[in-house]
């Protein structure tokens, strides 16, 4: 099963593509799609939602796990990263029915067994889990594959986080 | 000119289309792009994204004038309008560049001359400047108009209200 895990952002969106068989996991890809500041809102828009069409077409998730968004600072930026995040979505939904959600803290409990973990905790597991050389760069990134990784361990429970 | 007015929401999505010609201004369409309430969230922006692609198809506008969001109940109901503004946005931009965003208070100003009217009074003067038998219904097809309106009035001050 391959997992396109994506952190939901208006100037970042992270992203990771997990793979995993008969329990192992494997780190496929990863990254982040970027959008210029100061440029209209509308063209970053449609650099996050070309970017996940991009990202379904080139790596072919079975699923889509996003990680959800729980608080802003303010609504002003509620509104921005809601608009972020209905791109991505509406990118994977053109793409699977699959799509999934867990919050930060079903991530951060998945991945190091603890709810209240700390980014730094979440970022060495990953490195461990995934057998990679170095902790994976940038934060969004990392959160992105932490959460694929999160959809791969939930096995049967997984229908519960589909997106509603 | 012709103008597409969109008053951006999750379960209601208003639009209005008015033509402008010589200092007149006429009522081309309205209605509103409904989502339907315990859907899943990514078939509620698909509706809203597809409903506006409709609607710039369709009536094939010049500019896209939108009611800005300022405030929301919480944060919660701002991911949500904010999601629903980004996939109206994604739809219009494919289309055109011409995008523009007037504050509740500016559509208010332009159409009553009052910033501070309240609902009633715009839905009036709505129907006055179009020559309407009725006042439009629902109110987010009527907020949509009136921020068309606003668009129209606006004349080489449109400009600054391009969005950002």
């Amino acid at each position: 099963m391959r997992v396109l895990g994506i952190d939901p952002g208006y100037a970042l969106l992270g992203w990771g593509v997990v793979e995993a068989e008969g329990g192992r996991m494997r780190l496929v890809d990863y990254g982040c799609v970027e959008t210029k500041a100061g440029t209209p809102m509308q063209h970053r828009l449609r650099t996050l939602q070309l970017g996940v069409r991009n990202l379904v077409t080139i790596y072919q998730p079975d699923d889509v796990a996003f990680e959800e968004l729980f608080f802003a600072r303010n609504v002003t930026t509620a509104l921005m990263v809601g608009a972020a995040r209905g791109a991505a979505i509406i990118s994977a939904t053109e793409y699977t029915e699959n799509l999934y959600e867990y919050t930060p803290m079903q991530i951060k409990q998945a991945v190091t067994g603890y709810g209240k973990a700390d980014k730094k905790q979440v970022q060495q597991m990953v490195k461990l889990l995934l057998g990679m050389k170095q902790v994976p760069q940038p934060d969004d990134a990392a959160d992105a594959i932490a959460c694929a990784i999160t959809h791969c361990q939930a096995g049967a429970a997984r229908e519960q986080f589909r997106m509603k």
